[in-house]
C-alpha cells in the first residue's frame, strides 16, 4: 500500500446547523420524535424555522463533523460534500478549511441552497433534527475526486447521504475507488429511520464494499430487524472486519474477528447538546486507527472526542482535541 | 402622554456576528487593538474571515441585542435596522422575531449583503471586532417607521450606526419624531473610537435631542477629552436627564439631576465572551425604566442582564432573562 496523503476522507451531506433550545413540550406540540432526524422539504423547513426560537448557526453535517474532529485531533483529514455558492455555503467552507480539513468540492452555482438542519435541543441535551438537504443531496460521482479518495487511508461515508440516486452513485463510486486502491472503506449507519428505509440496499452495500461500520444500538438492531443488541452486533461483525457500536452513556462495543471490547464512555458533568456525539466518536476512532492504536484504544479515543462535543452547543469541537488525548 | 404600544424601539446596525476563539498572540500577529471595534471594507473582511478559525454565527448588532434583551425580560420591544434579502438577513430577522421583538424594516432587495462582524474572543473573554457594515449602514429616514417610533415610550439609538450621512439622517429623524411625540430619546456612545470620530456632532446631538445616555468609561472620557472619569461623568450629567456609565467589573454609575448611584456588577464565575455586556446592561436598564423602577434598580437590572450574556458565546441571552430578575 503506497504512502497516503490523507488519513481519512469523509463523504457526506454538507450542512449548516441552526440550533435552538426548546422545552420538552415543544416536541409534543409539534409532533416531533425526540432524538430523530427527519428530512423535510424547503417549504416545511421555512414553517418550522418560523416557529423555532432564536438560534445559533454552526457548521454541521455528520461526516463533516467527523472530518473536523479528525483534523482537530491532529490527523490529515479531507472532506467531499456539496454546498451552494451562497452565504451559508461560504460559512461551511470556511469552517472546514479553517479547521484544517482539505475541502475542495466545487460549490454549485445554481440549484437549491446550502443544506440546513433545524436542531432542537431539549433540557436533557437530546437533539431532535429537521433537515432540509438542499443542494447537499445532489452530490454526484463527478464531485468525488477519485485521486483524493485513492490517496486517503480510510474513506468514511455517511448513511444520511444515501437518499437521491445520484448521491448513492457518488457513495458507490467513492467506495469502489477506495477499494481498488486497497484502502479501508467505512460507513456510518447514521439513523435508525435511515436504516429502516434502506435496509436491503445497505446490507448489500456492507456485504460487498464495507470493512468498518459505525452504528448505535438502535441502528444495528434495525439493520437486522432484531431486538437483541448483542445478537445484532454479532451479525454485523460477521459481515465486516470491524464493527463499532455506540451505546450512549454506556460507552461502546467494538467487535472484530471474534474479539469483543467493551469500552466505557468518558464521564461529563452535564450533557448540554448531544448533537455530534456519534460523529466525534468516529473522529476519535478513525484517528486511533490512523496512528496504529489498538481497537480498544480507538474506542477510548472516540469516547474522549465525543465527551468534548456534548458539553456545549454545536457538533464541532470548541477546543483543539489533540490537547485532550 | 398617550399610552404606548411599545416600551422601547431600538435603532441600529443589523448585524450577524461570526464568533471564534483566538489566542492572545493572534491579535498581536494581525495588529488588532484588543477590545476595539474596527470598521472594515468587504475585501478586507474576506481576507480576515479567511484566516479566522472556525466560527459560530449568532445574530448581533448592538441595539438589536438590547432590543432582544428587553423582549427576553418581558417588555414590549421593537427594532429598526436594515438587512439584505439574503441568508444572513433571514437569520437576523428570524432571531429578532422569534425572540419576541417587533421587527418590520423592509429588507433591501439589492445592494451590499447583510452586515457581518468578525468577533475574535481571547481566553480572557474580551472581544475584538472587525465589522463589515454592508447594507446596514444604508438605513435611511424612509426606513424609520414614524408611527412605530411615536408609539414607543423610549427610542434607543446606537452610536455605531452614526457612519454614513443617510444613517445619520435616519437617527436624527427618529429622535425628532420621538421628541415631538413627547417620548424619551436615548443614545449609546458604542465605542471610544466612534466617539473620537464624531465628538462634535455627538455633543451637538446630545445637547439638542438626547435625554438618556449610555456609555462606558473610555467613551465618556473621550467625549469630553478628559482623563478623569468622574469629571467626564459630571460633564455628561449636566447635558442630559440621565447618564448611565458602565465600568466593567466595577459595575456602573448613574447620574441624574445631582444624584449619583454607584451599583456593583453581578458576579459571574467566568467571563466567556464579553460581547454584548454593554448592550444587555442597556436592556436591563431600559426594562427597569419601563416598569417604573428607581434608577438604582434600573442599574441593578442592567448588571443582571449583562452577567447572563458574558457567561457564554454570543451577545443574545440564552435563557429567558425574566426568570433571572
Amino acid at each position: 500500500m503506497a504512502e497516503c496523503a490523507f488519513d481519512v476522507v469523509g463523504v457526506g451531506n454538507a450542512i449548516v446547523d441552526v440550533i435552538a433550545n426548546v422545552a420538552e413540550q415543544y416536541l409534543v406540540d409539534y409532533d416531533m420524535v425526540k432524538g430523530s432526524m427527519t428530512l423535510v422539504e424547503a417549504d416545511d423547513a421555512l414553517l418550522m424555522y418560523d416557529r423555532m426560537p432564536p438560534g445559533v448557526e454552526i457548521s454541521g453535517g455528520s461526516a463533516a463533523n467527523t472530518a473536523a474532529g479528525i483534523a482537530s485531533l491532529g490527523a490529515r483529514s479531507a472532506y467531499i460534500g456539496k454546498v451552494r455558492n451562497d452565504q451559508l455555503g461560504e460559512v461551511f467552507r470556511h469552517d472546514m478549511r479553517a479547521g484544517g480539513v482539505e475541502f475542495a468540492t466545487e460549490p454549485a452555482g445554481s440549484g437549491e441552497p446550502t443544506a440546513r438542519s433545524l436542531v432542537h435541543v431539549t433540557p436533557d441535551g437530546e437533539r431532535t433534527m429537521n433537515t432540509c438537504l438542499g443542494i447537499s443531496a445532489f452530490l454526484s460521482p463527478d464531485d468525488v475526486d477519485a485521486d483524493l479518495v485513492a490517496s486517503a487511508a480510510i474513506t468514511y461515508c455517511e448513511g444520511y447521504l444515501w437518499d437521491r440516486e445520484v448521491a448513492k452513485d457518488a457513495i458507490r463510486f467513492a467506495m469502489e475507488v477506495a477499494e481498488s486502491a486497497g484502502r479501508v472503506v467505512s460507513l456510518t449507519l447514521s439513523d435508525s429511520f435511515c436504516v429502516d428505509r434502506h435496509r436491503d440496499e445497505w446490507l448489500e452495500l456492507i456485504g460487498s464494499h464495507v470493512g468498518l461500520v459505525f452504528a448505535n444500538e438502535a441502528e444495528v438492531c434495525s439493520l437486522f430487524e432484531v431486538d437483541d443488541v448483542d445478537r445484532a452486533c454479532s451479525l454485523l461483525a460477521e459481515m465486516v472486519d470491524v464493527a463499532a457500536v455506540t451505546r450512549s452513556e454506556a460507552g461502546s462495543v467494538v467487535l472484530s474477528r471474534g474479539d469483543r471490547f467493551d469500552v466505557p464512555a468518558t464521564p461529563v458533568a452535564r450533557v448540554v447538546d448531544a448533537t455530534g456525539a456519534g460523529d466525534l466518536y468516529a473522529s476519535g476512532f478513525l484517528y486511533g486507527l490512523s496512528t496504529g492504536a489498538s481497537l480498544a484504544r480507538c474506542a477510548e479515543l472516540g469516547s474522549i472526542a465525543a465527551a468534548e462535543v456534548i458539553t456545549h452547543l454545536g457538533a464541532r469541537p470548541l477546543v483543539p482535541l489533540h490537547g485532550l488525548i
